[in-house]
């Protein structure tokens, strides 16, 4: 193997940059050429891409995004499309290909995989919603920027006695909603995969309200309803004002955590370790301690990661 | 004078609490008992209040919010409610209140003045939209957390092509808006203080497009624009797609800058000199690199503090 | 099981107060009384603690440090100290004590154990030198403290070709040192662990410099050698100017992470339901996703935990 | 005027980034030809420099340090090495020059403007000490950073009853001492242009210890002492045992605050205008809201800015 190429598709996270430079250094130290493509698929099809060198991904591991660029590509999900970028591929020498993104980035390296060309997946989803990995690549800075915020709102929800809705990102897979509303101390997590009862969560804001404990928070999963409809529906059931924050895009983006950092570094080496002991069609992911490779197929057809049941009971308990 | 109260009204903002420890500490300093009032003048209606030692204000120099809570108060607006609130601080045998709050508080300050009771008023209202201080507590904490948001925002932005719509505080006041545009390098800042014209963006933004530069930041204060309605004309007109991100509340908390934390500090040094010297009736407020003192009736019939004209052109002119 | 204690001992880090708040939380949700101990084992022969309720813990989960304070506590040691301090816990009525520090602290509540009351370790230091846990508390919030400090120091580095050493915490363990190379991309990591030639490196420094990569940064952790050793040496090799930081105790605190928070609270929980069910002479630890109990002698008998060798490896490959 | 250059010289600090993309792209704005200087004054004796766009700027706001990079050059201290630099800069047509630095670097920009070509100087210098400006670009940003791990330390600090001392940058200047002890509520700070009375300090300290105040933070400049110096004498006048750090450049990188990104822009801009307007030996500074110009010749030879007496008084009086 003397040739391989990366890329960065679907939404952007951070760690994507750290991924980026363990691939091409790890390429780079055993010998390998490593081809940099421009703008995800589009550009496998657009022939966008350079040559990488260290240089390339020097000072860039600190920086959220991808230098790289991703960008939507209707293109690769016709058969004219899938031919013309796997093409594309076989005549610039490349011999292997790691795909840096989420589900539907990964069914895209699967379809490759099936043009012949070996292809790694490395899961990339602020969401946490791929499965066969404990964490996807920006997680955990996706989850630190969420508690950023909500610690800013609770400044003024204390000082206010006052009720806050916050949107989280994920849309069939409640884990940022759960997993932040634990590391605040957020007293109710609205998430897709458990059903909720609005009118009970309104009746207790109303008991713990003639407790004195006037203020909270309720974190929602984009999944599992809209800020705005929670907050008018508690305006309507109980009177309370509530107050709403939609995170959005804030929770992609910054300087990637050390937890990103090397899990992207991790990641990035043992898509390249494994390309070169000859695999294709699999995806790394991280289970436990270990990096363990899961075939692309499982991946792709196995759904919605499931959350930990451990997280909903914690949070609950937390609640107190 | 043996006896000063303080208490901190309407929407909280970083650097309260920085404010607060400067008050007990220089009151205990020069001889001064200081009583702290709770829930702004709600608690002067309720008599919730408790005294001050260097005990009550240790640690929280680094918050945001506020200790003493804020609230609305409605009672206050009435002459009934206005008499009991200065009778209970006489009652309580206090011969001075400081205010910490925005445009609504000061005008209450006044009013207890005009029962007799000396009031140093300290502005503090993120939006800088009070006039005889270049800058209200709160404002730079603000301005640093909108930034920040921002900053994350164009890794995305920058990573895919991206058009976004981010929408600040600053009903009245476009401030917010024109600094952090400069700050970040947005491409546009929409305020209440100009008129803009979104055809002409819009043949903007299309242009930029054509010449490659395909990422762009518009920000907003709400006072000019909904981002929602924003983000729906530009689509209506040009067809772009852009993100919206509605900042709100996330604006006003966090820890303190260095520059809310030292401007507290020297507000509330300055508003009990003040009484000392037997001031009342005024707002103390940075101009240029000094404390000056200005009437409250001033300050509370001047109307919005008017923008710097520096700043819009500052901000049009590094657009390029 | 009616009343439990907890205490925090040793070096402090973050994620103490999201710990304790768990321990509280989920004690009092299991119909428990909790007693906080202050000062650590200094406050069981003292007899400082008071009860907890929801509110102690209120408002401490996004706090670095411990609200209970922690201690050297030399009297434990003594056989008097240890009857002492287990004869408090017997007088205050406590079945169970939950211990969250170091290794010297797991020791300590191993003793009182022998004492005959049931004793769960917490394992808390910024090192990861805690064996049977992947990780111990603090350890990923100092991992970005550190990281957060070099990413400053890259900026000085690249503007001025510059070689800096950085002296992190580990006297026995280069965990943080090298976890921190990987996510900084430092060009060298010198640890305990591993033996290393400053001459090797001062050659290697001196072929980067002449194929023009002029700037460096070499992480040390404090049981591998001095920071202003390392400098000293190189000076006096190659002549070059090194700057050198040692990040001190500015490691220790700071807003826990979210990875601390959500692994005390996942700690705090497993410890209190392991008291319930009746075990003794345990700590609780991460191992993989589960939280998973070890005896304490085997805990306190086995050393040092051991450097996942993929960490060196991985920090050496992405050097090129 | 159709051609400008720009460089950065002595140590770097956040927001000179942010000062060049505002030179450049004000430059443009107007119809100049603007030409970076890598490197200092080195790079105008090596002629290392490049032709400016509006991409060479963007995307470097947000950060620390200088993409231009900064390095010392002795040459520059001789008259041929002048005579070179002033030479270079004609042959490039250069018929401006914007100097982002220190006093050193100030002085340097008086000497080329003496050899004919007209300067404008930009004053940058983390420490503050530079006259006829209210602020330094970089102050800001360099406090921001001292007062973060300063926080982080009182976590410990209190957690502990601990004293600690932190030596900050300022060899004549305690500007950043000062302002940070306020800002973080330190004990005391020690700085070159105050005696300070160790023994008393000593004494204060133990009789804080003995009501129970025991915890404190010492914030020292570094011309006006060694953190370890004071550190050993503590221990060797009264027993107790502090811990030191020494934040070094720690204090210079790092993401600009708003306050600098802004005075960036507003001195980049107001440099070129004013070499638009035919200025040159000037100095650019902010005097309270406005920007002025000073003549170089007056502002290199006024010595260090006198640091405002209100802040040492304002440190006392809120010890308390």
């Amino acid at each position: 193997m003397k040739r391989i190429a990366v890329l960065t598709s679907g939404g952007d996270c951070s760690g994507m940059n750290a991924t980026l430079r363990a691939v091409v250094r790890a390429g780079l130290v055993s010998g390998l050429e490593v081809i940099g493509i421009q703008k995800g698929y589009q550009g496998l099809i657009d022939r966008l891409y350079e040559q990488m060198s260290t240089r390339s991904v020097s000072n860039i591991l600190q920086r959220g995004g991808t230098f790289l660029q991703s960008a939507r590509c209707k293109e690769m999900r016709t058969a004219a499309g899938l031919k013309l970028a796997s093409d594309n591929l076989k005549g610039m020498g490349v011999e292997g290909l790691i795909v840096i993104g989420g589900d539907g980035s990964l069914k895209g390296g699967y379809a490759i995989q099936q043009q012949g060309i070996p292809v790694i997946g490395i899961p990339a989803s602020i969401d946490n919603d791929i499965p066969f990995t404990d964490y996807s690549l920006g997680v955990d800075t996706a989850l630190n920027n969420i508690v950023h915020a909500v610690d800013n709102l609770k400044d003024t929800a204390s000082s206010h006695d006052r009720t806050f809705v916050v949107e989280t990102m994920g849309r069939s897979c409640g884990f940022l909603a759960v997993a932040a509303a634990i590391a605040t101390g957020a007293e109710y997590s609205l998430i897709p995969e458990e059903p909720y009862n609005l009118d009970q969560i309104c009746a207790d804001l109303r008991n713990r309200f003639q407790e004195g404990r006037t203020n909270s928070i309720i974190m929602v999963a984009e999944g599992a309803g809209k800020a705005a409809d929670i907050a008018d529906q508690i305006k309507h059931r109980i009177g309370f004002e509530t107050r709403i924050i939609v995170l959005g895009h804030y929770q992609r983006g910054g300087s990637p955590s050390v937890f990103d950092r090397i899990l992207g570094a991790r990641f990035g080496q043992a898509a390249v370790e494994s390309l070169l002991k000859g695999d294709g069609g699999m995806m790394v992911g991280l289970q436990g301690a270990d990096i363990v490779l899961t075939d692309l197929t499982k991946v792709t057809s196995s759904g919605i990661r499931p959350i930990n049941p451990m997280l909903p009971r914690l949070a609950n308990q937390l609640l107190a």
